[in-house]
């Protein structure tokens, strides 16, 4: 939004490098809850296999997650990385050791419970949002092992942005929609900058909504900027949000068709 | 779908009783995972309030969990118990301690970025996706903390069921959807049964997609009818379906007067 000057280019870099998760003093010592709150997403891997336990347990928090009158609205399509360039002809995101595209899916729920009626926004709300929550538990269970992992959900042919393509290459039925990917392995990386979040009083009220301030929005703009001219070689924020402006309605036609037919 | 026999309703419950959490042995020592696998929605609370500190980590949580090119599509409307009481009119549902509806908000990174071209379907999903991304993560910095909560996404109007209600309640404008509330406190329950989960096998694969066997479906659907009838005092799975059933006309009209406008 705002152009970057000198001064708000080293004032952003300078808040990026600074920023920290928040972790009451009081429960510093809780190492579950810092594991959680210091997850970062993280694109570079060892070149090390995730062993058939790990990954079991990293599945099994997809599987016991929670749900919408526990429907378990959601499918996993998970790979190795050998499985992954076999079946997509290219090589895991990142070069990750393991890949689990995360799938809403509503089909299994209607052949279950066939009394439900069609209601086909419900339905995808529901599927988007339990699918969501099991990615989540999946990545949390996936830190708890030291395993690291990002979630895809725009670019390579890994997300809803490729909903219609890979639904034909997964053959899925209508009621399954792609919502993303994640990809896991052992990290291979130093501290990393925290990408930069909005302050706790941007997001949460009381009572009624609470506009954002415009002062905030820019700050974070600022530092978007920032961090894409850092760490993104060549590749301004500006430029990345023009790749997803130009594809926007391609993959909003693609949704439509899946999600709303007829 | 399949009626209850005797011999399903008792082979059910057994199942139901017996079911846990698949933990690898090698994994066992890990007590960060377990926490995690062994999470269980809880609607009895202690009447002990949530400090501070424990509830500014927890919507720390939300506030640093992952999102669609790190858009933070997401608002929190966060009450204690006498707030919540104060301005829905009604307690916290299952004496809770405190509560957040989460909001999927795309309003804010409409402002924050203009540049983005309108594309609801594709906004409500990075919306829902995102949001549910960080409700999950507050969820698992709430078992970091020992501080049980239950999702709510249907009744009491507590979640997007209620999306029309709760625009108007919360004042939100355009491109802010309700999709659930968290209600969080301090367990006051001993150990709980699992509600039952499909098995792994049913929702993962390799590859095209794979249909889930219809045995499965119907041994899972006999868990919810028995677990229903044994927990639930006179309510069954069916009444519940039905309910649904009956409200879901309205809730898919308002979300797509919400989600889809004009």
């Amino acid at each position: 939004m705002s152009d970057l000057t000198p001064k708000s280019f080293f004032g952003s870099i300078f808040r990026l490098i600074t920023a920290k998760p928040a972790i009451p003093p009081s429960l510093e010592g809780n190492t579950h809850l810092k594991t959680i709150l210091e997850r970062r997403s993280v694109r570079k891997f060892k070149p090390d296999p995730i062993g058939p336990d790990h990954w079991a347990a990293i599945l099994e928090a997809g599987r016991v997650a929670p749900s919408t009158v526990n429907l378990q609205t959601w499918s996993f399509a998970e790979f190795t990385a050998p499985q992954w360039r076999e079946f997509f002809g290219q090589p895991l995101p990142f070069e990750a050791a393991r890949g689990i595209v995360i799938l809403a899916d509503t089909h299994r729920m209607n052949r279950a419970v066939p009394a439900l009626p069609r209601a086909p926004l419900c339905e995808y709300t529901i599927g988007v949002m339990n699918a969501s929550l099991a990615a989540m538990n999946m990545t949390c269970a996936a830190e708890a092992l030291g395993i690291a992992s990002v979630m895809l959900s725009e670019t390579g042919r890994t997300g809803f942005y490729d909903a219609a393509h890979l639904k034909t290459k997964l053959e899925l039925p209508d009621g399954v929609v792609p919502i993303m990917s994640i990809v896991f392995g052992w990290p291979d990386v130093g501290a990393q900058a925290m990408p930069p979040k909005l302050p706790l009083e941007a997001v949460t009220f009381t009572g009624a909504y609470k506009e954002t301030p415009a002062a905030m929005l820019d700050a974070w703009y600022d530092q978007m900027q920032a961090g894409y001219l850092v760490s993104q070689k060549g590749q301004s924020f500006e430029s990345k949000i023009k790749y997803y402006a130009r594809r926007i309605d391609d993959a909003e036609r693609d949704l439509w068709g899946m999600v709303l037919p007829e």
